[in-house]
């Protein structure tokens, strides 16, 4: 790039020397297929995945691609001993949390517990192999569990039909991997991007909420509960039965909850310790369990797990129901509880990444999380994720590649096969406790104060999506939190901000007048900038503004006696495209200024304006020699004209853009 | 303001002893009230329809509201002899066109032909109060007869149930008015702009087509009809009756045809005969009628429209239908007529408005077209608007205000008191020949090749509208051009260009590199310009695309052996917002580049843009002495530090934003 010479001689040398002005430029024309092409790969391929495959021998294409797929292949050759004992004790560490968290989500889903154990042995073997995040730990995540419970319970139920809702789940489970690997392997991942940080914080607070809520049924005992999950529902049930609650379970569970909390937060004062907090639900079971088993409590209103069957993973596949009416329903939950599980684990995975300096792609996770979905499903695995909490565990524990997820599973396995006769008196209180401490870990309080101090639309947006969650439903709080925030995107497009620019002094830069208070106006033109692409969306708007500039500075100029208005530059700069609508009211802006005896004049339109105003003859229409490259050139040029050629008396006439 | 001397010393003296450098200003912070309300007023108020009652008296405020809404009492007063010559004449003209076409309308929908007279009669009345346009002729259309009759058609038998199916259609037109009219009262015309040029362009060739499908029915003489709208529906079930087919209709419906588009032929060739072409369906009717009189071609299998009630409207509002089931039925088919009657209304006076330079409130049209539906559904009118063919021929006649559509229902209510005996023999296939004459005139090729040459993107939305009408129905027609026109404007935020921008020869501007070629790259610094708001749905893609531009940038500078990248300035004058996941976006986009050795500069950020990154202390991150008013300035330093500092030997320990 760069030496060629090409000084042309100063190309619009008008009206008396000054020199050195370019022309705005229309971009050369390029064929459709090629642009067409283009823009495709920028929507599709915007991390350009192939790069890496240019220029290599076919050989080596097969194992960059093969390295592309199973990105073991590409680490497990550097695996040293040092890397080992680091991923052996970050693995057993999330082992101790996997397990009680695993039989507390699975009890969340309504689902069998030992449910939650078989989706921490499959899913994390799959991903060890497939995903590119080293921090990542894979399990069983409370909101999906949640939403499962709630959008299958709405069909059947778990209690009068549980193996139907048991299949339901893993047929669930199986659309969810299938929409995710597609969604990867389609290159779509960017649907994930339209869950802003706003969205999720606010879902995440309202999800932690609604599953605190569920656990005044572990933590009071009580035997009947509302299927529903929104606050008002949640809070009649649990008072309208006052005389069932129990109080040793509530001891229990007050107690139990005390002591995780005490633990993270000794733990979050002295990192060092992360291993506190992390063992704390594993003692708390056993705490539990043990203090069951010599109290009897079991007796006494302490609801336990009950027998857990000994031995791996059943195969499932078998299960699957694709028969109507019922698949319907696995298909929708299918469809909602991956996007958001999706989205949990590509922002979490996304999030070490950014701490530890390397890089995550998206379409590439996508596929992994849906393949060790996939697989699960047939292995009686239900929806599995990157739950943040544990996978911060295995951050501090210093995992340092996925092989952590493979020693957790082993450990898993081994408790399947040994340990599960162990938990036969775990009270569930504990495990209630021990979802709440997570919760309450997710309500990120400062985050919406942080949103409501910097954006408040992104506030907005938060909170539509935790009161949606905490008084409709999971889905209401989704569906409020995506709507308001496109929302927003078409409401930014249809009322584009349109600013008055003046001149800053000893400069001959123009700039916002509001944003800075020190510009002087130019007497007989006003200079608008317009800040967003001109849509069928605002270009009637647009149309209406422009005129309502026009009629507010002549009124202002009237009112003081100053100099009457004689040339309206409109600052392009900001103006990333355009469509016939847009060009459109371009023409007839033209016709109002014309006929108000008003110049109309562009400055620095950019290259794809440009080329769709050449293809609609608008640039001949208003004429080239008005369009300048700066506002300030342009401002130059009128002024020029406003001392030498008096256009008041003769514009009616000479004008040649009269008679379009 | 005002007298500045503007003969300022050359501002940018550049290369050593940059003075006069401006600062990039953050806004002064505004109370959220003030910039709520501000914001607000922009989204509903855009043309600040109260400005003309500033400083006024009350008694002159009272007159002024009268004459908001009733825009009679502001040019009655000055109503004269000369305007009321033209609009006799105009007002002759378009009844002469709206008897016939009001009866062929009636037909499509599949209401009694009377009808169509009732509603050119109650409507015009109101609207030549409450409109604001003086050109627009108020009359049923084609599309939204078709609309009611096959939405309509779907609940209930307009020929089993006739009865049920006429008060459906009053209730229909009600709740359409009420839409109508409550979009105006409540602000919300924007919602019409969301059907682009493109999208009417299409949609209106597509209902063409299938309008003029429709007729083959008419014109073959057939007595039995699908009841579907698509093509091929339509062809199927003329093809599978050829046996029926009557020459004697063919031959007349052919004739009156061709003799229907001569005429126009003609008069378009020839303005100054506009009135041929508006007679000439009355003609016809005349014609055809005498014909099938003379020869009992009705004996002869030429359908006629039969006994035609003599008398004006019956009151009709006590056979309004609020009970379910039909009531949804009606709601439905009440909006989507009353979106879409409402666009074309709007639509057709603007850009008569547009010849005869006045201006159109469309808040106020809505709630003037929304309350004549309203009162016309309690007096036997159907859906009416302001179509495009009859207001085009009001225009070429020479109207000067809305008195012309009072001329039309007078001359409509004498044809309803004394002439209806007169169109007992008028043949079906005279009415289906003008509404093909009319329909052909919508199908606008030429504007869609434009669309094609000038944005490819349009073209699609224009064909989806065109092929989903036509193939599918109405309804599918319009979900998809909206849907189409929408994902436009969200791919054009989720993929926001970036472009990269060179030195203009012999000047301090940076321009896009691909638009102006004879630009020169400045050694060590990649400079790029980001085209669009920063918000959630891009703010991953950009992450991802500025690290793709630097290592494109570092593989170029490594393989030709120059200087190696320093610095990374991003143009912001085209992001006209940002969000908070945007900050966040720049934020990790900061530790990269740190990462990388390599320094982040801004050029030019908005006053939006400055408010937020000031509010998420980004700017102290960054360091506001990093932060530059133009990318020349920008340039400028880095080639100063470049020269002297040798940043690449100090960089890691040196600089204060490494430790963030």
């Amino acid at each position: 790039m760069g030496n060629v010479d090409y000084g042309y001689p100063s190309a619009n040398d008008n009206q008396g020397g000054h020199a050195h002005h370019h022309r705005v430029a229309v971009p050369p024309p390029q064929p459709f297929i090629k642009s067409f092409k283009n823009s495709l790969k920028e929507t599709f391929f915007p991390d350009d995945p192939l790069r890496q495959f240019k220029n290599q021998s076919p050989c080596r294409k097969v194992v960059l691609g093969l390295q592309y797929f199973l990105p073991i292949l590409e680490w497990a050759p550097r695996y040293t001993l040092q890397f080992f004992k680091a991923d052996l004790i970050s693995g057993i560490t999330i082992a101790s949390l996997a397990i009680p968290q695993g039989i507390s989500y699975a009890k969340l889903a309504n689902l069998p517990p030992i449910l939650g154990l078989y989706s921490s042995f499959i899913p994390p073997l799959v991903y060890a192999m497939m995903g590119s995040s080293r921090d990542l730990a894979v399990g069983t995540v409370a909101v999906a569990s949640l939403l499962t419970a709630s959008m299958l319970g709405q069909e059947v139920s778990a209690t009068e039909n549980p193996t139907l809702y048991l299949h339901l789940a893993f047929t669930a489970t199986l659309f969810a991997g299938l929409l995710q690997a597609s969604l990867g392997l389609l290159r779509l991942g960017f649907i994930v991007d339209f869950l802003s940080h706003a969205t999720i914080v606010g879902f995440m607070a309202g999800a932690a909420t609604v599953v605190i809520l569920q656990q005044l049924k572990g933590v009071l005992g009580l035997e009947h509960f509302t299927h529903s999950t929104d606050i008002i529902s949640v809070l009649r049930s649990v008072f309208s039965q006052t005389h069932e609650w129990r109080w040793e379970s509530g001891v229990l569970g007050v107690g139990f909850l005390f002591f995780l909390l005490i633990t993270r937060y000794f733990s979050k004062r002295r990192p060092k310790f992360f291993w506190i907090s992390a063992m704390a639900p594993l003692t708390s079971v056993i705490l539990g369990s043990v203090l069951v088993y010599l109290t009897h409590a079991e007796k006494h209103g302490v609801q336990v797990i009950g027998n857990l069957k000994k031995g791996l993973n059943p195969p499932s596949f078998g299960d699957l129901v694709f028969t109507s009416p019922y698949m319907i329903t696995a298909v929708k939950t299918g469809m909602i509880t991956g996007i958001i599980a999706l989205a949990e684990g590509i922002a979490v995975g996304r999030s070490f990444a950014m701490f530890k300096h390397y890089h995550i792609d998206g379409n590439k996770e996508m596929v992994a999380i849906g393949t060790m979905n996939i697989v699960g499903s047939c292995f009686s695995c239900y929806l599995t994720t990157g739950p943040f909490s544990r996978s911060a565990v295995n951050f501090n524990a210093g995992c340092k590649t996925a092989m952590s997820n493979v020693v957790m599973a082993i450990a898993v396995m081994l408790t399947l096969l040994f340990l599960t006769p162990l938990f036969h008196y775990t009270p569930l209180v504990v495990l209630s406790a021990i979802i709440i401490a997570a919760m309450l870990g997710l309500i990120d309080y400062e985050a919406a104060i942080h949103l409501w101090q910097v954006d408040k639309f992104d506030f907005v947006v938060c909170m539509g999506a935790y009161v949606g969650v905490v008084f409709g439903s999971v889905e209401v709080g989704l569906v409020l939190a995506v709507a308001i925030s496109v929302l927003r995107l078409l409401l930014f497009v249809a009322r584009p901000k349109t600013v008055v620019l003046g001149n800053l002094p000893n400069s001959t830069h123009y700039r916002n007048v509001e944003q800075y208070q020190n510009t002087s106006n130019v007497p007989g033109v006003l200079i608008l900038e317009i800040d967003a692409p001109i849509y069928f969306a605002n270009s009637s708007y647009l149309r209406e503004r422009i005129s309502r500039w026009i009629d507010e500075e002549e009124d202002k100029l009237k009112s003081s006696g100053e100099t009457s208005l004689q040339y309206v530059i409109l600052d392009m700069s900001a103006v990333g495209n355009i469509d016939t609508s847009g060009i459109t009211m371009f023409e007839e802006v033209l016709k109002t200024t014309d006929r108000r005896g008003l110049k109309l004049v562009l400055a620095n339109p950019g290259a794809e304006v440009m080329k769709k105003l050449n293809k609609a003859k608008f640039l001949e229409k208003i004429g080239q020699e008005w369009i300048y490259l700066t506002v300030g050139e342009a401002v130059e040029a009128c002024n020029f004209k406003l001392h030498t050629c008096k256009p008041d008396s003769t514009k009616e006439e000479s004008q040649p853009w009269n008679n379009v």
